[in-house]
């Protein structure tokens, strides 16, 4: 290794006064830091025997050792200099533990700083506590071996790595007084993600938002390899996080006093830093991007464990990752190791008879809500205000006639949106993220109320940025996702405009915030944040510019496998629908929502209270579109979800209304994807009373779904009118084309949807050859009209509803 | 913009000859990126008279204007330029065209050097050719208005930006002949993906492995923004480059002949140090890592298209992203502007009367395979030869008794995969890929056979790291995908070894390669390449260190949404069915194979014949687990896709055996999952013939399936069987726990199967109360004693079919 971690080299940078620590703080931090270790090694290894009062029998062993060790210590040294720092600068302050496998050390500072045990009182910091702290360590039962909703202080789930530092900028965000210190495992940063949040902070507002404080932890090592950073040469990885507009303090060394003094020295010198950069910025005005600091801390993947085992160095090495002595039960050799090792940090000098940690260990630890493990920013909930929500009333569009005008859906919800961007001008605790596409999704009516995040040098034909702007947009999905999860978790809202095909670069974030979600709700001291609100525009209908690529609805697909208590699946149909599902996403709390919705001109079906009756059921039956008498059951039923399928099917119904008029058509309209579930599997689900009077029992529904079709039957597949069910939906028979021409290769045309009712409704196959025929023909024309203009054929471009 | 694209700046770096060339050359260049930015509108506006030959008409222009201008003239400039190089140089080159939605451009270039008219004969490099190359264009029927699979010389899908440079990667990758161009827009890179992908670099080896000459293009904005890369500070851009281990060679412009000079030049200075650095690695060894070149062109955004429409500026900002001149046909000053813009070119200068191009525009075009668009590593299939794949013979573990012993089935496989590591040393055309996961995922004995690609430095602890190894480690999931997809387009093989959940990290990856996989089987002129094959383990059963963070089966649900001619998922029981499957999938190609088997000791079932031989029917009945007597249907069926859910399938069997020998117990297992989809929907699917022989038409099936239940009924509800099929499988219930504790929490442990067996088989329900009890006694137990003790209890834990 180019730049090994034998020695402590002194603060790269600019001079600093260096905190100079007297002796008997760095030794309390040293205490700290042991008690830290030492409880880490604890919970991965101890059933019994917590203090090691008696010498450690294989019976005081777990029986299955699990746990990540290697990132512990140096998670704890971080620990321990952060508690110092916030002690003396009475910071508000919270981090977040990229290496969040390193669970036994994050819950060591949480149950030192005592804020463990005022979240589970029966974990007491005492000698019993420290037992059971050890015992529930990833025993069933118990706590997860990572960083979780479950650790007290923690806004991160560090089992999926790549994150942090967005999640980092994210709670940082109209924050001015907060800093968030960012611990970033060197593996972590070989992630793409990770990779790409580097450049938040040409988003980060030096007035507005607080401050990040990345700490790039080299400890040389992911599972079995090196990692790219820490091999890099020193100057090649300075260039690197210059690059990425930062100042590098640097730290290293494996001689733990002579680290702690460093340590102490660059977080001095990194929070001055901070803190001139933005006593300027906020006394003067921002003259240019502030050249953040970034501490790069060097020190030895399991160091203060067992050096060699079993004649292997371990300490130092990949092999200290998770569990460096693997055989403790059954190997008497393993067993003394551990007891050597486990003696080194003195426990007998950190804790008391009764297993409380002495005062020296706790001299340098903050109170109150200013410990990491209490700081209420990590508890969201806890400082979370509703929105002010304007009446809907002021941007709806009127509608006397379903199907007389047209509206941009998405272009209409801008106007409510800039509202909520206006009304929390002061507040600042909303905000809008996406992938440059504010503009192009049509909500630039908040560029009226706020403008776009940008701390980069502007040209006059710039328009929109800001540097104190509310909406964020870089090209990075992933960015956009971890910033508003970062900001929701810390108690904000927000929404995140998104292309249909691409949200799923975000399958596996959205993944892991479900899973947070669904944890947190069983965890009475996490009080509910507000919800992550998806707007899925630019859909798979309507890539006339960008073709195949581009096309793809299975997001809802992915979202709709997760748990139900947190997953909400709208589908708009038209401008005002749209707002009413937008305006009730944004009350609600510890949901995904996911609404899908067009950009482009889109028929107005349903007025303001139509709108809000038909999404308050959820589904229901669109009496105007049908041709039902009213006794009895239709003949079949048509039904849409989604905005394209609600257009083909009201055409079809128009078409049905005009040429066979004695068929019973019932024509139903689903928003809410998830009420099409069982009322046991989700809680929006229907009864299948409910579901059989909306669906019957037993017509023919010919069901018109945005997105792919069998989608619609893993729904429903346990009604009884299931046999009778024949979905249309998106198979993958994409191309740059026409909208209409993109549903009759899918054959979701309002042509074939009426020959699925005439074949598919008894009676009819024989009596309406000659309708069949005429849509067969019409989709010949179709096929020829578009062969030779490129473009709808005018029938179908000029259709209206009324018409 | 801190550096405006005003001026010409000479290269930055070390000093070069410099190319020189002629004015007559640099006027050549000149007349073919005209020629190829004349070709770009066109096919954006032209419906007719392409060569203008007379005033340009409303009636001339197409009646939908789709495509996108912005960052095709820097396309066009990159492809001039490499033209002249690889005919100077007689270079084998390919180049990834990152930003792909310039379709135009790549299409332009592949037209001017014939190989596109060879490739699609019905368009010919002459008038009517080149009428319908712009009719053609985003016209449906037509092409796609991305770089594309239909695209000649490409390999790489421009529509979802951040994958460029990893394919790049991949295709250099034992290409030691090969110079691969990228091109990445500065919208590209803002993204996750490709800012990880820089650091590939660390893993080319200059001896085996082709050169990658990434070419950074900043032309200043994406589709409503500037770019956070064109707007910083050069010093800044230049340690990042320099961070990521590059020698920026940078030109930077807006006059034609002095860009073209410049550019001439750095090119030459960048294929010179690749030269230099390739020659000396080759002849002397590799002392260090190479410090590869960056270009860093800077030219404006829709260079030499309209400055200003409708009196707002639009070459050189973000308007000119897509169609500059919207109103074509209905606007007579956008249609005056059209004309002089396209009349700016001098096309009379560049074409023949015929249409045909001068002979000075095809100065600097090379010939034959060495034209962008025709060079045979961008159609690998061309290149492709069949693995050498040994007799599973050797590998297979004996099973004299199903359930008698146990094996890790990846380490069985890891045998296999050694000996095809070592079978192509010299061929080098197969890699293995994965975060960090080789050894873990039990494949370790691939280390016998080669190293780990790595180049930087080491140290003496380091294990299996090699200069030229071939297996391919690297903490970022997307990179591992795009070096594979890379590597799989220009004719290689390979396997991606993956923890199950955190493979849908890649989802959209995934999509984006089913898609491209599915154009290129309707395209003759694409030979098949070799199948993306995944092995994904770690799976969300023995996530006994991790916890719910690391439960996502979801992987599949996601493929099976896609194109069916394309994917193929497997779930091989054990160590013998894992060997075939595998030794299958590394046969086949243009799929995308799913893979998911787990790497903890698992009952070994089948030996080697009946593995082949189950494998083959991808489905089938285990009668030597069953209880059927031959006559007849059985009272109930048994199905188990997956490894631990069969084990447990054969564990209830077994307790139904003893228990309640008079129930004829059918057991299936299914390895190939789209068995189970109609023969219509997938081409390994069943017929309801078959289907219903296997699981019958209506005795109870109980399912215990890997991953998600719904899943097989998403597949299944076609059958005549589907309302008697109960699916047991993974709901989300995760955590930190037990293997069996796992499956009790999730209702697929075979206590609960053995009473789903009882509560649906008729009749039994009555008869078979004390055994039901029983059953529910055992979870008590298990409740009572993990709670405890937490460890499996010594009946499941010890538990063996045989005993």
């Amino acid at each position: 290794m180019p730049d090994a971690p034998t020695t402590t080299t002194a603060t790269a940078t600019t001079a600093t006064p260096g905190s100079g620590l007297s002796d008997d703080r760095i030794r309390a931090l040293d205490a700290h830091w042991r008690a830290a270790n030492y409880l880490a090694a604890g919970q991965i290894y101890l059933l019994a025997n917590p203090l090691l009062t008696e010498p450690l029998r294989p019976d005081h062993i777990k029986p299955r050792l699990l746990g990540h060790w290697g990132t512990s210590p140096g998670l704890n040294l971080i620990h321990t200099h952060l508690n110092r720092v916030i002690k003396d600068r009475d910071l508000d302050a919270i981090c977040v533990w990229g290496p969040g496998h390193g669970g036994p050390a994050v819950l060591a500072g949480s149950w030192l700083d005592g804020s463990y045990s005022e979240t589970y009182p029966d974990v007491g910091r005492d000698a019993a506590g420290m037992a059971r702290l050890f015992g529930q360590f990833s025993f069933p039962g118990g706590v997860p071996s990572h960083v979780a909703p479950e650790t007290p202080g923690s806004i991160h789930e560090g089992g999926e790595l790549g994150y942090s530092l967005a999640h980092a900028y994210g709670a940082a965000l109209d924050n001015p007084g907060l800093l968030v210190a960012c611990v970033i495992g060197d593996g972590e940063a070989e992630t793409g993600p990770l990779a790409g949040s580097w450049h938040a902070n040409k988003f980060l507002d030096p007035v507005h938002d607080g401050a990040v404080l990345p700490i790039l932890h080299l400890n040389g090592y992911k599972i079995a390899n090196p990692t790219v950073l820490a091999r890099l040469p020193r100057t090649e990885l300075d260039e690197l996080l210059r690059g990425y507009g930062h100042e590098p303090v640097h730290v290293a060394g494996d001689e733990p006093f002579a680290v702690h003094r460093a340590m102490a020295r660059a977080l001095d010198e990194a929070l001055d830093r901070i803190a001139l950069l933005q006593r300027t910025a906020r006394a003067e005005g921002i003259a240019e991007r502030p050249r953040w600091p970034v501490l790069v801390l060097r020190t030895p993947k399991g160091w203060t464990g067992p050096e060699e085992v079993d004649g292997l160095p371990v300490a130092g090495t990949w092999r200290s990752h998770q569990v460096p002595l693997p055989g403790v039960r059954e190997n008497p050799e393993h067993l003394r190791q551990l007891e050597r090792w486990l003696r080194s940090y003195r426990p007998e000098e950190l804790f008391d008879a009764d297993g409380r940690p002495v005062p020296e260990v706790l001299a340098e630890v903050p109170r109150g809500d200013r410990r990491l493990g209490a700081n209420p920013h990590a508890n969201g909930g806890l400082r979370l205000r509703s929105l002010p929500l304007p009446g809907l009333e002021r941007y709806a569009v009127p509608v006397d006639n379903p199907g007389a005008t047209l509206h941009e859906p998405t272009r209409v919800l801008g106007g409510l949106l800039a509202k909520v961007m206006a009304d929390t001008e002061a507040r600042r605790d909303f905000r809008i993220v996406g992938p440059d596409e504010t503009a192009s999704n049509r909500l630039e009516a908040v560029f009226q109320a706020t403008g776009k995040a940008w701390q980069e040098a502007t040209l006059p034909t710039d328009e929109h940025l800001g540097r104190h702007g509310r909406v964020m947009e870089v090209l990075s999905e992933h960015l956009c996702q971890g910033w508003l999860e970062g900001y929701l978790l810390t108690g904000r809202h927000g929404l995140f405009s998104c292309y249909e095909a691409f949200v799923h670069i975000v399958d596996s974030m959205v993944n892991q915030h479900i899973k947070w979600l669904k944890t947190s709700r069983a965890l009475p001291w996490r009080r509910p944040v507000a919800s992550l609100n998806y707007l899925l525009t630019s859909h798979v209908w309507r890539q006339d510019h960008n073709g195949f690529s581009h096309q793809d609805p299975g997001f809802v697909d992915h979202v709709l496998n997760k748990s139900p208590a947190v997953v909400r699946v709208y589908l708009p149909p038209d401008a005002n629908t749209l707002l009413c599902v937008t305006d009730h996403i944004l009350r609600t709390r510890d949901y995904v929502n996911v609404v899908v919705a067009g950009k482009q001109p889109c028929f107005d079906w349903l007025d303001l209270d139509q709108a809000r009756a038909h999404c308050a059921r959820g589904a229901g039956t669109w009496e105007w579109a049908g041709t039902e008498n009213g006794a009895g059951e239709p003949d079949v039923v048509l039904a849409a979800a989604g905005d394209v399928p609600t257009q083909e099917v009201l055409a079809a119904a128009g078409i049905l209304r005009r040429h066979l008029p004695d068929v019973a058509v019932r024509v139903v309209n689903v928003v809410d994807m998830t009420r099409l579930l069982p009322k046991e599997e989700h809680p929006h689900g229907m009864t299948d009373h409910e579901f059989d009077a909306l669906f019957t029992r037993d017509r023919p529904v010919i069901f018109a779904y945005h997105g792919y079709p069998w989608l619609v039957h893993r729904l429903a597949y346990r009604r009884a009118v299931h046999p009778h069910l024949h979905v249309r939906g998106y198979k993958e028979a994409g191309t740059t084309t026409t909208p209409f021409d993109m549903v009759v290769r899918n054959d979701l045309d309002r042509y074939r949807l009426v020959m699925d009712v005439i074949d598919r409704t008894p009676g009819l196959a024989v009596r309406a050859t000659a309708v069949r025929q005429r849509m067969q023909d019409a989709r010949t024309r179709h096929h020829a009209w578009i062969r030779e203009h490129g473009t709808d054929m005018p029938e179908v471009a000029e259709w209206s509803w009324t018409g």
